[in-house]
């Protein structure tokens, strides 16, 4: 039988879930800095990329460049936000982009081994956002994939695969119960951090329990 | 004839601009970090209420307390943040509520005496979001402008007041020419600020003169 101290212990060693959509520009911010905030408490990143586009026909909104006034705001803060942590940004010329190949390439690959996932995923990010390659590009993606270490021919066949598109669909219908309407969206124990700017408010609250 | 070093420390010491809502959480959340975060660097804030419901129309945007899924987190959002900075906050069952009187009072006031402008200002905001009064409601808005010290009969009737009307109208149109789209929006030389969640980011804007 469990004690009270081995369950909390438990519910801490339980990973931060890093909900995301490929096409984002917060969410690839994000990613380059969860990990690593994660592992200062121990904890482990369980990336979950969606289709970010389902979720706005749900909540109502749209992206943030589609928006008089915001739009030229979130434009200027992406790039901002980019350079205060040191990470490499350019806008894409194609905004927003489909990210649901990559999305299902990646759950494809964490089903045989997480870590190459997590390598598809930030590579992935990286070729959209810093170098100015259209990873809805199928050609584009397969390239990505092979560069990152993968078997970039079974990683396309298996974007077509019913199988991966149902998990992604699942995924998604998961994201929506949860209450996730926006990208990066971040569980910790449960507790919801929505926004690239929140990730020091999630290591406060990693470190603290809470409050 | 001015040097450039007397330029940059005449901008240098320019005031920082903080556009807010009296019905804004967020904008409540920030006006009590605000005065205390500029003044470590040896700044002062302008207080510029403004209608937030305009710019909404503008940006073609809503209340986020309005949409499905983002309202939900943005109520425990709110109560969160506030703990996090000891404020007090309760979250007023009448939400959004006008508060275009509120806002030209604060200007009337302003013209006079811009201390006790913010006096009544922190009251509005303390009535509305910790101590449950409605301040679209005009006698409570009265008892606020007269319990922080000002003339409460002289402030209400500067609220329907023509010139009151145009200079809140003039405002709001100059924050929207400038980009402002949410409450808070904060500006320091020019460079803009969205949030409750950025002030740390403006801190550190003010600390190292930007990036």
């Amino acid at each position: 039988m469990k004690t009270d101290a081995t369950k909390d212990y438990s519910e801490m060693a339980a990973p931060i879930e890093f909900y995301f959509d490929f096409s984002s520009p917060y969410g690839y911010i994000a990613s380059r800095r969860i990990d690593d905030l994660a592992a200062k408490f121990g904890r482990a990143v369980s990336w979950r990329p969606f289709m970010l586009g389902s979720v706005f026909r749900i909540a109502g909104t749209q992206p943030l460049t589609e928006y008089p006034l915001k739009g030229d705001y979130s434009r200027h803060d992406f790039a901002r936000s980019a350079r205060l942590y040191g990470i490499p940004f350019d806008m894409p010329e194609k905004f927003p982009i489909s990210s649901i190949a990559a999305a299902r390439g990646f759950y494809w690959l964490e089903r045989q081994d997480p870590a190459a996932a997590k390598r598809f995923a930030r590579a992935a990010y990286q070729a959209y956002f810093a170098d100015g390659r259209d990873i809805s590009d199928p050609e584009v993606l397969s390239a990505v994939a092979r560069e990152s270490g993968s078997d970039a021919a079974a990683l396309m066949a298996a974007t077509q695969a019913p199988e991966m598109k149902a998990h992604l669909k699942a995924v998604g219908d998961e994201a929506v119960a949860r209450g996730v309407f926006g990208s990066p969206f971040i569980f910790a124990d449960g507790e919801p951090f929505w926004g690239a700017d929140r990730l020091d408010m999630l290591a406060r609250w990693l470190e603290t329990g809470g409050w």
